[in-house]
C-alpha cells in the first residue's frame, strides 16, 4: 500500500451535526458541558448558541484516515488538533486529509489534517501520524 | 476561575465502550473502519478483535476539561494525542487531566491527559490546552 502513497495524495468529506447527534456523543463521551447541550446557557455564552463537541468534529479525521486515505490496516498512531473556531448544531463542516510527508525509513506518514466551514474558515486544523502496515 | 488553579490539579473518571457504543459512534463520526465494526475482519487484524475508535476513547478528556478541570467556561484550544495501545470492547479505561503549566501572561493553562487500562498500561497519552475567561 504504501509504495503508492505520495505527498499531496488528499481526500475529504463533508458532514453537519444534529441536535440529537450532539446529545449521543455527550452520552458517548461523557462530556455533558452545558455549552452543547444547554440552549440557555450556550445563549449567555461566548459563542451564543449551542456548540458541536469539537471532538467530534475531529473524528471526521480518524474516518477520512481509516477509511480513505491511507485506508482500511493503517494504524492510528498520533493526532494534533487545534481548535480555532466554533462549529454550530447544523453547520456543514468539509474535513480533509493530506498527505505532507512519508517517511522514506519507516512505513510511517503524516497528513495535514484540517476543517473548514462554508465560509471557507478554518475551524480544525492539526496533522495525522499513520502507520501502514507491510 | 484561574487565580485557584496550579500545577498538579487533576481529575479522572473511568469508563468502558460497548458494542452498541462503538456502532452508535461509527454512525456520528462516519468512521465505519471494520476494524471497529467488523468482527470477522477484526478477528483477522493484528488486534485479534474489535477494537474502540481512538478518537472515542479520547473524547474522555474533553468531558474532564470541560465539567472538571478547568470546568464550565473554559475554552479547548488544542489536543495532542498519541495512540499506545488498542482499547478493546468492554475493557474499563480511567482517563486523567492534570494541570502541567498556568502561563503567567495569559489566562492559558496546559495539561498532561493520559488514558490507562486496568493493567495500569497507557493507553493514549498527550497534552490539552485550555483557556479560561477572565
Amino acid at each position: 500500500m504504501s509504495d503508492k502513497l505520495k505527498v499531496g495524495d488528499r481526500a475529504t468529506l463533508a458532514k453537519s451535526f444534529s441536535t440529537e447527534e450532539v446529545n449521543e456523543f455527550a452520552r458517548l463521551s461523557l462530556d455533558n458541558n452545558p455549552i452543547h447541550l444547554d440552549e440557555e446557557f450556550a445563549a449567555t455564552s461566548m459563542f451564543g448558541q449551542r456548540i458541536v463537541h469539537g471532538m467530534l468534529v475531529a473524528s471526521l479525521f480518524s474516518g477520512l484516515l481509516g477509511q480513505n486515505l491511507p485506508g482500511i490496516g493503517g494504524i492510528y498512531l498520533g493526532q494534533k488538533l487545534s481548535f480555532k473556531a466554533p462549529v454550530m448544531i447544523d453547520e456543514e463542516i468539509t474535513a480533509s486529509v493530506e498527505i505532507i510527508n512519508v517517511r522514506p525509513d519507516k512505513p510511517i506518514i503524516t497528513l495535514k489534517t484540517v476543517c473548514t466551514n462554508r465560509a471557507g474558515k478554518t475551524v480544525i486544523d492539526g496533522e495525522a501520524v499513520v502507520m501502514i502496515p507491510r
